[in-house]
């Protein structure tokens, strides 16, 4: 099942279900007025939302209009919880080089994740104004988890079955702001933007053997104002979505619609480019010893798309957006 | 105008409007059917949320109830964002001896601040369930405010002008995981459970000369398992709220109902005593050679209560709360 947020106005927009091949869509306001509430009440609204879908992708819905991901907020346009996790242990052995930051301790066994703001995510083609490119603005592509209610202490592999949609993600970072919040001890957040998210939300079960050990088994690519960036493979993901999410609930709990990031996705395979610019850079002062590529400037574009293995383009589908002056 | 939840099953509770001496209620539904919404719509709801409150402080309010803050949850019980300083730097400093952490660069300049979980606020007289007494249970006894909406990028004296609500605040804190948390530079996750409030939260015109210079000029009165415990100022403060929300609005802006805390209440007068359990056993260690105090156990109480500078209670009420097994 394919899902979206149309943006009316409200702060958590009007529930779609999305065909198959991302071509129409279908309000599913008889159902669940949002995602949020047919997550807060999956139970009851899930077998009728399937029957939605059905229904669409049969060619039999005549209130099918096409799908349009310009007119969409991020499937949850805000969440309860938004934790990002830092699970590919490449893309974190790079940064502690690129930050010059001392290593993270337990970082092989223990998850580290940081807690975001929720409250006003970015839709899929939104531009996304920030104060000043002196702040070094850069992207990070990821996959994502938004979870049923998770209770306290849970098990990784109880966790796991709190999955109920996976999302595509551009975690917008600000690199400048970065090494001195980490420093601090107290986490990212002025580094830390509005997040932004593809428009579609899927069930674990459109991804087929692509959901595989807890993983989102597809390659993600990315495109700098036009230019292949790179495409790593989610496969290499050092730590399950269950691990993640058990990490995230270890002494709390998580309402439903609580979201758990991957961190970027990372592959110790150079060949692979990568999914952020301060990995970029890094991977350019080790391996040529001097950094070459600049964070991004106003009028800036990213592109992200997640692709399944076998070539097709994955479901959840397109991050266009544009970086522009907030002033 | 003081304004309070009650509990009602629904995720953001009913609105009340409380009585300057906390000892009625009535329902303001018919205005505002929770607190967020009057956020969210304040100045349509303000004028008429301050009518209740004139009739009801007269006595001519037909429908008014006593006041339970019993059946109260937090003021919010969830918030679009909750952001928390260390605003006190005679606390932070002494946690960096306890912790044995590194200093905070540039720690009397800028504001250091954690993003905290908003999803599942505690109300004042609530049980808290936790997993473990050996993550080292304490108490964080802190001010905070409730904001309006917050522009990117705003001044300090711009941002002290979003203020709507003044709030009291227990922040929980596991102090056997935050050392760990703050190494990964990520900041606090599992070491911030689920956050208490006071019951009652107000316009900041019902603290008088109590609220100057952006802070909150009351003690904090605090017991654990009734035996007193401190009652640090808060006009010591190092930033002020301004400051504060500032800090946190520089590259995104906040949604109405977000709230920033000034982290743990701390004087640099050892005979003002402490607002969290770490903060006494650091100073046991500087000033008598030894830790003598332990963290909560399971069945322990803690009670916070402000009063103003002449001795009359404040009026957030009391948070008075027990821990308890999770299991």
């Amino acid at each position: 099942m394919k899902l979206a947020t149309l943006r009316d106005g409200s702060l958590d927009g009007r529930l779609l279900v999305v065909s198959n091949d991302l071509q129409r869509a279908v309000q599913a306001g008889a159902i669940a007025p949002s995602l949020i509430h047919a997550l807060q009440h999956w139970d009851e609204c899930e077998a009728a939302l399937r029957r939605l879908s059905d229904v669409l992708n049969d060619g039999r819905c005549g209130e099918a209009q096409p799908f349009d991901p310009k007119a969409c907020a991020a499937p949850l346009p805000r969440a309860p919880q938004w934790l990002d996790g830092s699970a590919f242990l490449n893309h974190g052995r790079l940064m502690e080089q690129a930050f010059n930051t001392p290593p993270i301790p337990h970082f092989d066994t223990v998850p580290v994740m940081y807690q975001g703001a929720s409250d006003d995510f970015l839709g899929p083609q939104d531009d996304v104004p920030l104060p000043s490119e002196a702040d070094g603005i850069d992207f990070e592509g990821e996959f994502g988890v938004v979870c049923g209610p998770v209770p306290m202490a849970v098990s990784p592999e109880a966790a796991l079955r709190c999955v109920r949609l996976v999302v595509q993600i551009n975690d917008w970072s600000l690199r400048a702001l970065g090494p001195h919040e980490m420093k601090t001890g107290f986490g990212f957040l002025q580094a830390k933007p509005s997040t932004a998210f593809a428009p579609v939300a899927v069930t674990p079960d459109e991804l087929g053997a692509a959901w595989r050990d807890g993983r989102v088994q597809m390659r993600l690519h990315l495109q700098w104002n036009g230019e292949r960036f790179g495409e790593p493979h989610g496969g290499e993901m050092n730590f399950s979505f269950g691990q993640l999410v058990a990490h995230a609930a270890r002494t709390r709990r998580l309402a439903a619609g609580s979201i758990v990031g991957s961190g970027t996705v990372s592959n110790v395979s150079r060949g692979a480019g990568s999914a952020c610019i301060a990995e970029r850079r890094v991977i350019e002062k080790i391996d040529q010893g001097e950094i070459r590529t600049a964070f991004m400037r106003f009028g800036d574009r990213v592109r992200m798309q997640a692709r399944f293995d076998d070539g097709r383009d994955g479901p959840f589908g397109v991050i266009d957006q544009r970086v522009v002056s907030a002033s």
